[in-house]
């Protein structure tokens, strides 16, 4: 296994590795109680294993998927620990995929004002991004991630393992937001090993080698490790980077009409309409908008938006993006690196658009 | 007016004083949106002068009284923000007593993870206690702020003269409150005045003159900035001593049986208990345990429980508390100050308890 600190106030340790799990004991010793919370598919394939390594555990279970997002949940959930007997010296373990991190997560930075959160993520995209850096939330019927907290965990296990069990759809799509870490690794010159691993392992990666994953995860953990301690709770611009290509993607989720587009693809046509509209604006030159499409194919994505969506309707939903402040706000790689970009011409947005497949 | 920095990271200012209202209008300089979070009875008397002080602002009113104080509300709040436009550099300006300020203040720190607030404190009970210090929440069925979040404000305005229409058993139940202050200042030979004020300006406390609140209201947000600063988390245990009298007061009103009892009228009842409950293990001695008695029905407080209260059911509802773990726990003052004191023998527990009027 591998480590990655996260250096905030106070810092805590990202392990990664084939085997990781077994790294929980240590993370959960002296606990009095370890509330481990969890989906019914994530706990029949792992709950025992969480289990084993926490002195005096129960289990709660949550619904599936983002209808499970909501504050009717954390309030069961605090419910439920509080029946229990959690105190505030206790523990939350977050074992599950996105879902489950963000869930849990904002319930241990609510209850009783606050308790610790393990992070065990089980999906690619938890492992490489969500589980990482201390967000957490859930949906309003206005707007997705409207309520939440920064709440860091004090450890986060990634056991690339877990991957095994993931629905093939589900791991490809997790790999959209690989390809936006690899991207980023490129365009701002750092921890630059990570494209060439792409490129390099493409197929052992998608065929789920626990070695080439735990490169991968490692690396994308890396990047954002780092720029998460320059700017933790997203006060500065920093941070923004990690939004690369996700614009465009919250738009096509919002529109609504694709409740079946997952996270991850979506972030991966989002990455090849930022790559075109930062070539568009001269920002970037056409060999790297090339680069963007090429990374997201070479894993296994589609990097075209589905069929039917119109151009004004998703500029529409973008003006309305939660950091978007009335305007249309990107963030774009350019020769100083990545930078907030508002308002480009229309000319640019279209050029974007029907590089994904959209019409205006 | 007169201002308490309290020193937290960031600092902010309490301004304290008749017409400190009038203040308002250099704290939301130049910002975009504030959201005046209020109660009907509330905004009708003060609403017009915090909207004034706002650029561009909108008022959203909640329920009253404790039953307010849910999840439901906090979602309600944040949909209709959401629906408004609030956004993350927005502000949320809670105007009205303990319930508006740990409503807004808690919706305010979970809206896109954490907007501004100001806390406008409209009762005796929040300006010199619940509007500083960042504790914001709600409750669950299982218990009083099992949810909820340190989030401090950018700033508080506590203006005596909305104390002026406080309902006369309101006032009086805040003076609970400030008793709890004037004991801890005198039994930690710190903020040495408060007691002074009390035992000398009683009378023209209790009629509200705007120059004694102004005084009391001051000594006592000083004294609390002052144990904020020192333990702005509630980690270390010394902000511990701002729950003096509480382990009690929190059994009483958790009894169920004693819903219209007010919190700063429990509180008396608890310091009474307290200070008899030290004397009784030798903490302090008998004059101490009197002086405890004399300030409360200085104030106007009787300090006795309300009749039929069982014991052994108080002692249950102790053991029960957040902070207990089990055991039953309180914060006593003795020769080396304030200190954590753990189940305490059975002997010391019924004198104090009859000292308050209730059978072992």
């Amino acid at each position: 296994v591998k480590r990655v600190t996260v250096r905030v106030d106070p810092p805590y340790d990202v392990v990664v590795g084939s085997g990781a799990l077994s790294e929980l004991g240590a993370l959960l010793a002296g606990r009095r109680r370890v509330a481990v919370v969890s989906q019914a598919t994530v706990a029949e394939h792992h709950a025992d294993a969480a289990r084993t390594a926490a002195p005096n555990s129960e289990l709660f279970l949550i619904g599936d998927g983002e209808p499970a997002k909501t504050l009717a949940t954390v309030e069961r959930l605090g419910r439920d620990l509080s029946a229990w007997g959690l105190l505030r010296d206790d523990v939350v373990l977050a074992l599950g995929g996105g879902v489950v991190g963000d869930v849990a997560g904002f319930t241990a930075a609510v209850y009783h004002r606050g308790v610790a959160v393990v992070q065990v993520p089980t999906t690619l995209l938890a492992q490489i991004d969500a589980a990482v850096g201390g967000k957490t939330g859930v949906n309003l019927p206005e707007g997705k991630n409207l309520i939440g907290a920064f709440h860091q965990p004090i450890g986060v296990v990634a056991d690339v393992d877990t991957l095994r069990s993931l629905p093939e759809r589900e791991y490809r799509a997790g790999l959209g937001e690989v390809a936006k870490y690899a991207l980023i690794a490129e365009l701002s010159r750092e921890h630059g090993g990570l494209a060439e691993i792409v490129e390099a392992d493409a197929e052992t990666i998608r065929d789920r080698d626990p070695d080439a994953l735990t490169e991968l995860v490692y690396g994308c953990v890396e990047l954002k490790a780092d720029v998460v301690a320059r700017d933790p709770e997203e006060r500065t611009g920093v941070r923004a980077v990690l939004n690369y290509g996700h614009t465009f993607a919250h738009a096509v989720e919002a529109s609504g009409e694709y409740d079946d587009l997952l996270h991850g693809e979506a972030v991966a046509v989002g990455l090849v309409f930022a790559g075109q509209l930062a070539a568009a604006l001269g920002r970037v030159d056409a060999s790297t908008a090339e680069q963007h499409r090429q990374i997201v194919s070479l894993l296994g994505l589609s990097g075209r938006a589905p069929e039917g969506l119109e151009g004004s309707k998703l500029l529409e939903l973008m003006r309305r993006d939660k950091k978007a402040k009335g305007g249309l706000t990107f963030v774009l790689p350019g020769r100083s690196g990545f930078e907030r970009v508002d308002d480009p011409p229309a000319a640019a947005l279209e050029r974007a658009l029907e590089s994904v497949g959209v019409e205006g």
